[in-house]
């Protein structure tokens, strides 16, 4: 038996899968792995978010939708052209093994690219998977939780201005989704008034949903006025640290919540092969061969593939056109791919990508939707039912058609289900970006980390207990601090503030002690760290 | 205006919050603390992991259902009886706050309590939170995923192995459920064949359900072996590794997956107070005041309350019945509770809780269950549907009411959801434990984490690079292994080998990397160490 092996298990290549089991290619087995056993329907995720449907519906099984196709549910580690194999970790120890092929279909996808903005990877939330989604929503809800009781002002408008970084398809929806969400919320949170709420969008071009039409981005944009969401179009997210964005527009806000759905790259594992990539993706021919080698293709978000159609292409200003990333286009390259595959075996001609978008929608919260069809404008509540019934026709499988239209009655029903399925929780380790006066933390508070300076300089602030008298100590690169009150269980005895713009990596408390517990090298430093430092303190 | 203080949002704090909201005391403000933002319905958490139910439809949020009472999400750390103060920590960094009571209301359920077997605190997963549920869930999806692509042989025999530690109406319904589960689900995984699975459950009674009549415990014994689940009376959990469960019967099982529904104890907050205790239960009066303080009151599971009906009680052979721990009397209590404290604040006599449970039934999985309504006896489809409607009925808001019905009228019409909503991730640190012989890992194992030994020991088998030779090497408590790879980023060049019973502690990859890249002394320490060590190796 002869292999084709897909790697990805999203709309391009759960698509070429299906189609490729219709051509019934003898002496041809197909295989498909991916890291989520799930098929994951993005265009859901700001709905997952806001609670409207449940995070298990916005997603598919990968089995249940390819019977009759090997789904192998493993990490990809790296691709080997010359010996046509790839290399994979599987089960819970990540044990390495490797698949051989004969066609290999690279439909992976991009991933975030945070890096573009300083400090944005340590303090944004992102859309990209499911634990995205949920993450965003139990984090919301321990904002409101938090917001209801604190008696600390400052605290409380950080916790209520929420942020959202672009302006187009992804940052529309999930500011009108979340927006929904909160406003429907409120009502149990006493100590909240719906005016301390602020919501925030931020678009580097001059109209959201910069994609469509300029009547479409007006639309959107008078709706969100209405709906009283602040816009910031034609600026420039230039900073975010662990209490602030910085806009270009000099209008900084206070907040603890950014939701990045700006920047896209090729993931690490094709950076590392070597491929020739331009805009960040693949380099493809028509034919959705990659360029340069044999029986290698690739399709959706990670391709760079050429569209005949010049109406709807991806940078405009050059002369090629190239096919955007969305669903509608890598429906339609699996299906070629497919054909073309089964052409390549027989010895036929490849045909190459065309197609020509039907339109595109928007859904903008609270029962409003905007977009094109063909040539149509469509705005409103009708625009935002066709939008419900164009996903809920997509959307792979019976089971979760019926389940999320069954979600969006009840939804009409019942009140939204405000439920923080998590608790707060603390990463293991995390970087945090401070701008100058910024506090790291304050006397009194429990102990809740450890603090490396990874950048800058800190002042500890601290009175002696002996005396009585204020006293300060410096902290440089390399420095660390919060250890001696973690170690005895006791409160914060002094207070941080960032000298400059500065970065820490804080270890978190639970993982900080089994290291300080078992690990004599950590024991031995800290033991004589203590002794050394602090014996005139208490 | 003075303060009722409740602690805990489980059925008693709920109940008691309620109906004091009823009395409508004059110059008294009601406030609950809870570290959960939902009621949790814990009878339903094994439907949760079977995902018959969505996770959050097992809970109602607090908020939704005490309208007008007061709710604060936050951990309470400590009670002052003399002060009357209760100290809480608060938000995202933990901060902590102080309120004063007039009169407090302890109604904390219990915690597992996992340290009465060797090695089950380590590898087991319990079923008391939401998490629990859904991790338990996430794992048994990748059990499944791990054992259809899998080669090795031992290690799909350990996937499909899954044993639940305790008969009673947890341990009964959570096997039941899980059964049911993946009998629905395993048509999608090709290599596996239904005889592959097999399910166990460990009870040390002569019976299953044993707080039930021995003709409810023959019944379930019966269905139980007709479903394939072997059963293990009369037998005790002796240890548990991370490769197997050991029993009394000498029957030990290889697993993966241990699920404990034994084993409980008061929470670390109450043991902190210096309460009087007995069978791990607050002493507190017939009326719920607490023996020997005034104004403190305790309800539900965290309580010892003596009660006048002697037929259905915990403890038989004592002279005095205690009302057991079950969401019924939990109710009753509430009530009484109410209007206790009003009586007390008018100078009136209390009354001493007094109750007889109406019965109580069990679902065994596909559409069986079996119990007892009031003295008469009900088997099969009938007892199960009573089940349904009977938790219906107890469910707190109409929205969750809606909720679940649906849920469980679409699992009739569409299949079974096996999303594993969360890729198997690591615990950033994580105790393991090993018997002799057992392997830590393989050589050519991608490097997971780094390993210190906190019991017994282990050897080191490894290849010279340079001659090929096989060479040993020994680690005993606090030596640490793991270290050189994970930092080269290659793979493992060793196997790690138990020499007797013993226990490490795994630092998971990318928190040791943070540590190592930024806290100098561990740095440097490697330096050297690497340096001295493995010179000769490469």
């Amino acid at each position: 038996m002869k292999k084709i092996l897909i790697l990805g298990g999203g709309f391009s290549g759960i698509y070429t899968a299906k189609n490729l089991q219709k051509q019934n290619l003898d002496g041809f087995e197909i295989e498909l792995i991916s890291d989520n056993n799930y098929f994951i329907f993005q265009p859901l995720l700001p709905e997952v978010a806001s609670g409207t449907i449940y995070s298990s519906d916005a997603v598919t099984p990968i089995r249940q939708m390819l019977k009759g196709i090997k789904y192998r549910n493993a990490e990809i580690s790296g691709i080997d052209f010359k010996n046509k194999k790839v290399s994979i970790l599987q089960g819970f120890k990540k044990s390495t093994h490797f698949i051989d092929y004969d066609h290999l279909i690279i439909a992976l996808g991009q991933v975030s690219n945070l890096d573009i903005v300083k400090g944005l990877k340590d303090h944004a939330f992102t859309m990209r998977s499911l634990q995205d989604a949920y993450d965003l929503r139990n984090h919301i809800l321990g904002c409101l939780e938090l917001a209801d009781v604190t008696s600390n002002k400052d605290l409380k408008k950080r916790l209520l201005n929420i942020v959202v970084i672009g302006g187009g398809f992804s940052g529309v929806e999930t500011i009108g989704e979340i927006k929904e969400m909160i406003d429907r919320l409120i009502p149990y949170y006493s100590s909240i008034k719906k005016s301390d709420l602020k919501f925030h969008i931020v678009e580097f071009a001059d109209q959201l949903l910069p994609d469509m039409d300029k009547k479409v981005g007006q639309y959107t944009l008078k709706k969100f006025k209405k709906n009283n969401i602040n816009v910031h179009l034609k600026t420039a997210l230039e900073e975010v640290t662990q209490y602030q964005v910085f806009l270009s527009d000099k209008k900084n806000i206070a907040t603890h919540t950014v939701i990045s759905t700006i920047g896209s790259t090729v993931s690490k594992l094709i950076k590392d092969c070597n491929l020739s990539l331009q805009h960040g993706k693949i380099i493809t021919k028509g034919s959705l061969e990659v360029e340069g080698l044999d029986n290698v293709w690739a399709v959706g978000d990670a391709a760079l593939i050429p569209n005949k159609d010049k109406k709807n292409m991806l940078y405009k200003k050059k002369k090629i056109a190239y096919a955007p990333p969305n669903a509608q286009f890598a429906v339609r390259q699996g299906k070629l791919l497919a054909k073309n595959i089964k052409a390549k075996i027989l010895g036929d001609n490849l045909s190459d990508f065309h197609y020509t978008s039907k339109g595109s929608l928007a859904s903008l919260g609270s029962r409003d939707g905007v977009g094109k069809i063909f040539f149509i404008t469509v705005k409103g509540f009708v625009a935002w039912l066709i939008w419900r019934a164009f996903y809920l026709s997509f959307l792979p499988s019976f089971a979760t058609k019926i389940r999320v239209l069954t979600g969006w009655i009840v939804e009409f029903l019942v009140p939204r289900n405000a439920v923080m399925t998590r608790a707060l929780k603390n990463d293991a380790v995390a970087y945090q970006n401070f701008k100058k006066g910024d506090v790291v933390f304050k006397e009194g508070m429990i102990a809740d980390g450890f603090y490396i300076v990874t950048k800058g300089s800190f002042k500890n602030t601290f009175t002696k207990t002996s005396s009585g008298k204020k006293f300060t100590k410096f902290y440089k690169v390399n420095d660390h601090f919060g250890a001696r009150v973690l170690l005895s269980g006791s409160r914060r005895t002094g207070t941080i503030e960032a000298l400059e713009d500065s970065k820490v990596v804080k270890i978190d408390r639970d993982t900080f002690k089994v290291m300080n517990k078992h690990f004599i090298p950590i024991k031995d430093y800290f033991t004589n760290y203590i002794k050394d430092n602090f014996k005139k303190l208490d």
